[in-house]
Formats: C-alpha cells, sequence, structure tokens
C-alpha cells in the first residue's frame, strides 16, 4: 500500500498493508487530516519513526466482529496495555506504556489501512460526513477542556491563538453559551470564529480586561506569557499545545494571583461526534484545501505555511 | 517606638507610631514571625520599604468600635480597596490596588505597634496560646490548599521540602486524613513531620511512585522538576512558593500528562485557629528560637540559616 512515512524524511512509499493483531480491526482509511504535530513529528519531536497520521476516518474491512465490517469508523489514537491500574480505570490515555497511533510506536493514517483495537472504533453516525467526520481526533481535544474543568454558560473565556486548534476550542466554549472571546492575528481566521458566536481581537491590539478561563492555542513562549497576563486572579489557564522548547514561565504570578495551569491533551470522542452530528459544531470551514496521498510530502508543506488551516488527506 | 525597618538595609529604628485611619485599629504586637518572604524582601524582592513582618498575634489598644480593645487578635495581612468587583465579591486578598502588611505599601508587625482595618482582624480563642496563634497566617496559607484542591481522605499526597511551609502543609494534609508522604532533606523536620502521621522520605532517595497531589513547598527549580515528575497523570500541582528567578519548566510534560499546575498563597484564618484551638493541629514543634526584637537583625540572619524553622520575635 502507499503511505507517506517519517525515516530520515518524509516521504510517500510502498510498504506492506500492516497485518492486524487478534483484537485489532483493519480500516480502509478515506480521509485523514493533517495536524501541527504530525509536522513537529517531522521536525524529530518524539523521535517516531513509521508512517505519520492520527485524524482521520475510514471503513472496517477486517475485524475480529464480522459485525464492524463495513461500518464507517473514527478512532481513539491511544493504545493502552489494557492491564495496568490506568487502564483498568478507563485512562488508557494516560497508560505508561501505551502506544499512539502515527505518534508512538505504531503506524498512523496517512496510508491506505491502518489497524487498531476494535475497543478504539467509534461508528460515525449517518448525518456526519467524511469532511466533519476527519475532525473528530481535534475537536474531542477541544471537548477535553470540558471534561477537566468546570466552564459555566456564564463564564468569560478567551482563547488565545486563532489556529487550528484554538479556533475548535473557541467553537466548544462559544457553542456551551459562555461568552467566548479570541485573541489571533489572521483576519480570515478571526471571520471563521465569529461566524460561530466568539467576539474576536486582531493583534497587536487586544482586550483590555482578565478572563476567568483562557486557552493558550498558540504553542509559543509569547502567547504563554500573554496568557498568564490574561488570566485573572484565581482564573484558569488552560495549556492546550506542547512547545518545542521549555519556556521561562513567570510562576510568581501564577503563584501570587493564584492561577490554575491545566494541561490538557486527547480528549473523548463522543461529544464530539454528537456535536456534529446534531449540527451544533460543524467545523469544516477550517478545511484549507485537499490533497491526494501522492501529494502527501506537499501537503505536509502546506500545513506548515503560515496562515494556513485543516490539510486533508484523500486516499483514493 | 522600635521598629526592624528596611531601607538600603535591614536595621533597628525608633520611629513614630503609626497613627491609625478611621477604619482601623491599632495593635500592640506581643509575638511575630520571620517567614522567607521576609528575608526574600531584605534581598530586594516587590521593592518594599518600611517596617518588616506580616505574622503576628497581638493586642488591640485603639479601635473604632471600643468592644475590641484589650482583646488578643491575629489579621488577614491583605488590605483591599473595598469597593472593586473583588473587594466585593469577598477576594479583597486579590484586589489589584490591596497593600498588605509589611510586604507592599504597608508597614509590618516587627515592631511594637502596627495598624490594620478592624474587618482584618480575629481574635484568638483563649485556648490558643501565643506561641500557637503567631503561626496562624502561615498555617492559613496552607489551608487554602485545601480551599483550592479538592482533597479526599483517600487521597495519597506528597509535600516536596521540609521547610517551614512544608510542614505545616504536611500537617494540613495529614489531618483531613489523607495519606501524606514528605520528601525532604533534613531528619530533624522530617522527625517532626512523621510525629504528625506523615510518612517520610530523605533525599537523595525518595518515593517511587507518584502521587494524585503534590505540593511543591522547596522554593528551587529543581524542587519544581521533581515535583512535576512526581505527579501521576491528571494528577494536581500545588506550586506554594515563590521563586527567585523564572524556570525553564518542562510544560510538554505538564500537557501530555494532563497535570493541573495551581498557584496558592494567602488563606483563610479561620480554619488555621479552629485547628489549633481543638488541638488538631499544633506548630509549636516548629518554633526554633525566640528573639527579642532588639536583637531583630540577628533573628533575621538566624531564620535564614540552612534547617533553621520558624525563630520568633517578642516585642517586650
Amino acid at each position: 500500500m502507499r503511505a507517506l512515512t517519517l525515516n530520515d524524511g518524509v516521504e510517500l512509499r510502498n510498504i506492506d498493508a500492516p497485518s492486524r493483531e487478534r483484537h485489532e480491526a483493519l480500516v480502509q482509511v478515506r480521509l485523514a487530516g493533517v495536524c501541527a504535530t504530525d509536522l513537529e513529528l517531522a521536525r524529530g519531536y518524539m523521535g517516531f519513526r513509521g508512517v505519520l497520521g492520527h485524524e482521520f476516518v475510514g471503513e472496517v474491512v477486517a475485524s475480529p466482529n464480522a459485525r464492524w465490517i463495513g461500518r464507517r469508523v473514527v478512532g481513539e489514537i491511544n493504545v493502552g496495555c489494557g492491564s495496568c491500574a490506568r487502564c483498568k480505570a478507563g485512562l488508557s490515555r494516560h497508560c505508561d506504556t501505551r502506544s499512539v497511533l502515527g505518534i508512538k510506536a505504531k503506524d498512523g493514517c496517512f496510508a491506505e489501512y491502518l489497524t487498531l483495537p476494535l475497543d478504539n472504533l467509534i461508528e460515525v453516525p449517518a448525518q456526519v460526513p467524511d469532511e466533519m467526520a476527519v475532525f473528530t481526533e481535534p475537536l474531542a481535544a477541544a471537548f477535553e477542556i470540558l471534561e477537566q474543568v468546570h466552564i459555566g454558560p456564564n463564564s468569560r473565556a478567551l482563547v488565545l491563538g486563532d489556529g487550528r486548534l484554538g479556533l475548535l476550542c473557541a467553537m466548544v466554549l462559544a457553542h456551551i453559551g459562555c461568552d467566548t472571546h479570541m485573541l489571533g492575528r489572521h483576519e480570515a481566521k478571526l471571520a471563521i470564529a465569529r461566524a460561530h458566536g466568539v467576539r474576536t481581537f486582531a493583534l497587536p491590539d487586544g482586550p483590555l480586561h482578565t478572563y476567568g478561563v483562557v486557552v493558550e492555542a498558540t504553542g509559543n513562549p509569547e502567547g504563554l506569557a500573554r496568557a498568564i497576563e490574561l488570566t485573572e486572579p484565581r482564573g484558569t489557564l488552560v495549556l492546550k499545545t506542547t512547545q518545542r522548547e521549555s519556556p521561562a514561565l513567570d510562576l510568581n504570578q501564577v503563584v501570587i494571583r493564584e492561577i490554575s495551569l491545566v494541561g490538557s491533551r486527547c480528549g473523548p470522542f463522543g461529544p464530539a461526534l454528537r456535536a456534529m452530528a446534531s449540527g451544533r459544531i460543524d467545523p469544516r470551514p477550517l478545511i484549507h484545501e485537499r490533497f491526494d496521498l501522492e501529494e502527501g510530502v506537499r501537503a505536509l508543506a502546506r500545513a506548515g505555511e503560515p496562515g494556513v488551516l485543516k490539510v486533508l488527506l484523500q486516499m483514493s
């Protein structure tokens, strides 16, 4: 099969289709999304080698349970050991020995086929087209904020950064009714947020007050410093992105103003699918361009250009 | 009156007793405690100038309400403006224009007299002697952890650092019944924790597992890095101390393991006084040495020596 692989660099290769283990399903990938993490991995983050990609929608073509064959699915990307205390507590996303689709010790979805344990798969409702379903994983990461932090509908929240993840976070916050603001630098992206009921501010200007909830989605140290400034005393600052370097942080401000910094990563797929199925959230305005898998190297380069939102890869 | 003042350096001076404003009481200080913050202020932190000290027990000698005269009191050290939204919400400890006793724009308690608004004073129960009451402010800071973080009695918590504040935090955590551990480097201090039901580990060894709740009370970057390592996925790391420098932090670990970092500062006096009045917490084993105010410069030097716990200043 054709696959976009990371070795010394990223290239399209012909490799064997993955052979599934007994508890795994074989999934034919239909559509996949490029994420900032893929670009970081390509630059050496985590030392990953193999097939890239973790955002996908596909169809089950082989399965330990025949009823799944032919179903359209998305998949939880963390594969826990299944036997440690965390896995048994339902926290397989935090299993110490987990593999992660296209990120750690497991080939990803920028390929014609992938394998995942049947337990990781979730069927996509008929009313969610592929172009929406492919956003399930990053939208779930945005929903994770609501799993970790209590945000009431009377809260005032700010999302810092108008990139892919920032926009999804703003959509999630706005759709629960809280007064959601966004600070970014790209008018076209801010316009997408505004269409979802978000009040926007363009850099270098910005809001003049502080917020009870701030979501840091810029991924750069300047954004993080600004995020701390914009969080009110006793407020919560959600860290939604990893940073390439370890930034020097003014933790004294965190202590003196009693701010809570909440690290936030992958999230639950169910709420993301329900929100898209009901029409409460439609992430499709984020789609920037579609490429065939053959053009995968070019697609990744495009996804890394400034101002580019979601780049999709179609497999056939 | 005699007062330990910070100008270019710390010295004992004869200055005028403070004149109280209409809503303030005049308090004759009986006993005061030296805190790490006093030592930091003496080194230039916050740029404070004036009378040092914020941990005290004293007696009201003049008051807008005559019923308070003669009462033995402790005092909330933050003085809010009383009119901003935060003050009106009961968050005067986070008022932007607050003054802070002996820390910011208000003379402190290392003197024969101080003034505080009557609203800041709390009467000390008769069964709490001066030697306990003088710990109310730092013990309240330890209780602040329970105000900010839900810690059940089945939790396993670790306090990092066996200094004054670390020991008070461990006492507070242990007394609510949670499985409390401490990691430190001074056997004599760890012994105090053990006497309060805390399980202790001496550096360079340490616990082999991670904790759902970790309290960082070392105040140094190495302690902070270790604290992140020792916090389990989805766990809470309470930042109880300010740091002299802004440390470079591995925030990626915070994001990937979804840790919550909770900045924590001053706390509620009521629970601290109740815990001491009932005998549930007795901080007196922390007392290292008592000095007369006359010897204040020497007392501060002593408090800065390695391994020294609480140094008290008596005013008469």
